[in-house]
């Protein structure tokens, strides 16, 4: 297959490095009325908060706190009911990617012109055609939010996570000071740079597009991940580890490495549900569904999984004990290269299966159906039904 | 060194495939006046001329053509006149690298504040702040004008070959369609390949920064290039390898592998006073420059040129014929890594020696001293003087 035709268009100002916190004022526009919108107070333990308000002395910004890890719609909606009773016009989002995806919620729901804004997230016709303008000072490197127009945001009501995406999302600007991660606990950094991965397995994972500077970047990224993820957690403070990380995850999920090739996002979909019903974390669900993905889909992959399998894990031709090439030899690679990933995420201490989290095995069938009940047409090929998600989530108990 | 801050903002939106020089109407402004800019009429052979205007028939463009291989500047000052007459509005590029910087040159001139626009090339005060939009159709991948700010340009009557880089400068769009290179005489494919070639060895050949991600970025497009380069030319009408050169061309300079990184830029200053006094292709100035460059400073840049060898060309420790490891093994591995650089050029028809382009030697004093005389600091370091152009080019006779 030839490689498919694209847009890319990413007009994200991304401001990196040590003490970009302080570009703030030069980054707002000067008469904006600004929320800031974050999480749960880790900004104020790690500092970032007070370089914000410090760096936004001379136009104070007002605060909306209390963005759930996974943020929810209710609350969200609390905060748009906010902007529209006080007429701000600017909202910065400072945190990880929850804070992000909720700033950017909250932004195209203030001016969102349908009744009900949860539309915006199941009904491709009711995306986002306008925003507020937003800004991000990003302190988890993970979900990639800081340079793409999505957003995730879960129902509690009906234990839905759902996603939308659209050009008016984009942020105006992004803040990334590695610095700002020193203090992240190991499951957070963990969870990064499981995110990070998945997310560019799910662009790089299909079937071939010849399209090999694509699947060269998103190898890079996969390759560094593996090299500094580690790293990270023994050294939280090292600058260069953390700013590496950092921009890997930016990388992961800002379009690039997507441009032209089929996609997968089965995984993600199915992890979404995960999250949606037990509250793990979004990068265990990952974690979890990913491995069994590969495994069932292993045929249909063969191709990338052995170029995975060489190019990321050094699984060469004949280096296994299976001697004879062939597919079985083949075979082998595939199976070694998926065990290496699982490995990978266990040493970061990530849990790759349902019963790690204690969820218990009726899930299978659960998230199965609820799929199933969406219609969502899933995978590269868009043909994923009921039976092979069973099949996949059963891998994984 | 750690990775340095940086500031990343390309809002360029590219369009890139197969027809998709129909999108034009949805791309210009929809009641904009159009100064089509292009070159001598190559897009009237290849049929990209013919596409552009049926696209653009509900409001078609006026034209100005002549746009040389290195623009000049005396011709864009008569674009200018024109475009200030008849009060153009939006200026469409057409063509290579060239007709891009014209139209990109001829756009800042045409709102320039000041008395000579040319002190936008050589006064780094006076670099565009301002611009008419502008809009590209490639169908030459080479300079990466496409998706950056920047545009170089010679003044025939001093020979200069300067540039500027202007935030203001970015096209709103480009359009890359690759069968818009079909019929690219193989000089231009090649030189093309050496381009994108050059544009990224300037941004990884420099000394390590801790920047894992991006000198695999920056690697991915090397390898790339070597392995799709002589492709193009055996089959000039494949799809597919006519894509992967246009992205990887348009990926070496749109400034995401330099993030966070030195650069070095001199070969393309030495490089570029070759093309303003000799008239030889930019991509044959670089060609010729940079072997003299990489074993001139080869102490100086030699963590990075072992990794371009073993990454690049796979030229690992213990793979040549001098066994013991230790300094000599390492100088071996690195001047085999340049010569296989060398040969890639030459077997690309591209020569690389100022006597394959009848340059006399009297050109390397008098290069140097042009240089000196500007006073421009060169290399990643800043501090390449007289005495090491005269040596680097003495290398290259």
């Amino acid at each position: 297959m030839p490689m498919l035709n694209f847009t890319y268009h990413n007009p994200v100002k991304i401001v990196f490095g040590r003490g970009s916190i302080a570009q703030l004022p030069r980054l707002v526009p000067a008469d904006a009325k600004i929320l800031m919108i974050y999480g749960g107070g880790s900004i104020k333990r790690n500092g970032v908060y007070d370089q914000v308000i410090a760096s936004l002395k001379r136009n104070p910004p007002a605060e909306f706190n209390g963005i759930e890890p996974n943020p929810r719609y209710e609350t969200c909606l609390k905060a748009v009911e906010q902007v529209k009773a006080e007429g701000f016009d600017f909202l910065l989002g400072v945190g990880g990617g929850s804070s992000l995806d909720a700033a950017k919620f909250i932004a195209a729901a203030s001016v969102y012109k349908g009744k009900n804004p949860w539309d915006m997230m199941t009904n491709w016709a009711r995306v986002p055609a306008d925003s507020l303008p937003v800004g991000c000072v990003l302190t988890l490197p993970a979900t990639g939010s800081e340079m793409n127009g999505g957003a995730v945001v879960n129902r509690e009501e009906t234990k839905e996570k759902l996603f939308f995406n659209s050009p008016h999302s984009f942020p105006r600007f992004s803040i990334l000071d590695p610095e700002a991660t020193y203090t992240l606990p190991s499951r957070q950094t963990a969870n990064g740079v499981v995110d990070a991965f998945i997310h560019t397995t799910e662009q790089y994972l299909t079937f071939p597009a010849d399209a090999p500077l694509q699947d060269r970047q998103a190898e890079a990224i996969l390759l560094t991940l593996i090299e500094e993820g580690p790293k990270a957690l023994a050294e939280p403070r090292n600058y260069d580890v953390r700013a590496n990380l950092m921009w890997c995850a930016t990388q992961a999920l800002n379009g690039l490495i997507g441009c032209g090739v089929p996609q997968d996002w089965a995984t993600h979909a199915l992890g979404h549900e995960l999250t949606a019903l037990y509250g793990i974390d979004h990068a265990q669900s990952l974690a979890v569904v990913l491995p069994g993905m590969l495994r069932h889909q292993r045929e249909r992959k063969r191709a990338k999984l052995l170029q995975y399998a060489e190019r990321v894990w050094g699984i060469v031709a004949g280096t296994l004990r299976v001697p004879q090439p062939g597919p079985e030899e083949e075979d082998a690679r595939i199976a070694q290269a998926i065990e290496r990933t699982e490995e990978f995420f266990r040493s970061l201490g990530v849990g790759t299966r349902l019963s790690d989290y204690d969820i218990p095995a009726e899930a299978v069938e659960l998230v199965a159906s609820r799929l199933e009940k969406r219609g969502v047409k899933l995978g590269e090929h868009g043909d994923l039904e009921k039976k092979s998600i069973v099949e996949i989530l059963a891998l994984r108990v």
